[in-house]
């Protein structure tokens, strides 16, 4: 089923300028990345990687299959690879995709599920390290520093997305206002057009909330894109409302 | 600075019937829905809470100063949170504004940093919970049980939010797109435009990948909104093609 195995052990004892000790150096680099492995000193990740396989698949290779004992987890090089599940009836559900530079199964590890309770394929050829359940969990257990290092580092990790998040929904709800008002301009003759209901009833159809709408027109307004009197909006710069963020 | 500081303590001693106990219960449950939290057993959790003390701050309080020894961390209850910097400049540098049901200032505790490394201030009225770090970390370093599956939550929340992310991404993406569309179709007469550019173009144009812009495209074709041949792109469903996410 897999092809290509290359133990990391091999790679680990090559000489100086070996292409294989390369690689190495920019695998190190690369795992650093990620928040799993950012905490870790070098011999930790060495040690790691001791133990662990440089796998190549070929797209529909199967990794694992829900119900198969969790002894390892992974991290994509380069490729796809998809996680899903099957319904009682046979309905494939996927729950993730996961990328570059992406780890997956270490949740169950951390949480000592001992099956896989998911089954997962390669999208396409996909280069991904195979890491050893027992040997992370070995570093963290010999190390509380580490382990408090990385829970740190994962809080962070999730201020982080939260904080993207909070951008890309108000960046979503800028799309959605100024398309509403591009929509409704196309309906009139002039640069003016007069909102059919109330502030709340519009941000309802659109959804999002009445003060995101309210904050989206006002700053419309503080950068002289559009004026506002009760109802009636008027477009002062066409061009840089269809181009608003 | 502070001021009604209500100790925990007296909340959790009180009788059955007592509003303060339903309080209680009540903040048990709203802490529960946090990852920092939702691992911990009722008397871990109580444990926790006698040592907490919950405030009632108004707009402006300082919670805490740059550069102060940092013994707590913090949980909003309600109200909003500001978290900044100044620059050697005198410049206010905001990092996040902590919203309800959200905690700040954990990544350091858990990172071990003895003094805080950005200040706090209150956005409006905030109650929130200040807990101790002592009595989090003896905790966590009491029982490895607990502390992994804080990891492992932490790991399942940080591929919901990439996957939440993702999702946002590919929405706005689509929002670019269907605007594009709506603004060419404004400059033309019928229900047809002819894309002024090559694909790769327009999709660096609106700051998304060409892949993406061609998968956006074929759900449009797919849903039977547009047609395309070359660069003609004719429209089927114009209002389908403006509520389109």
């Amino acid at each position: 089923m897999l092809n290509n195995t290359i133990p990391t052990r091999m790679i680990a004892t090559s000489g100086h300028q070996d292409p294989a000790m390369v690689l190495h150096r920019v695998h190190h680099q690369i795992l650093r990345s990620h928040h799993l492995f950012e905490p870790m000193s070098d011999e930790q990740l060495d040690e790691l990687l001791a133990d662990s396989q440089l796998l190549n698949l070929d797209k529909g290779d199967i990794l694992f299959l829900q119900g198969e004992p969790a002894h390892s987890f992974f991290f994509v090089i380069s490729g796809a690879v998809k996680v899903y599940r099957l319904t009682p009836d046979g309905q494939e559900k996927v729950f993730e995709v996961i990328g570059e530079r992406q780890t997956f199964a270490e949740a169950m590890m951390l949480m000592d599920t001992p099956n896989y309770v998911a089954s997962a394929q390669a999208l396409g050829p996909v280069q991904l390290y195979r890491f050893s359940n027992t040997t992370y969990m070995r570093l963290l257990q010999s190390n509380s520093r580490l382990t408090f290092a990385l829970l740190g580092k994962l809080c962070i990790r999730l201020h982080q997305r939260i904080n993207e998040i909070e951008t890309l929904s108000l960046k979503n709800a800028t799309h959605r206002v100024v398309r509403y008002l591009l929509t409704q301009l196309a309906r009139s003759d002039s640069d003016e057009l007069e909102l059919p209901m109330a502030r709340q009833l519009i941000a309802g159809h659109l959804s999002i909330q009445p003060e995101t709408f309210s904050r989206i027109i006002r700053r419309l307004i503080d950068e002289e894109i559009i004026t506002q009197h009760a109802r009636v909006i008027c477009i002062l710069d066409r061009q840089r409302l269809e181009q608003f963020e």
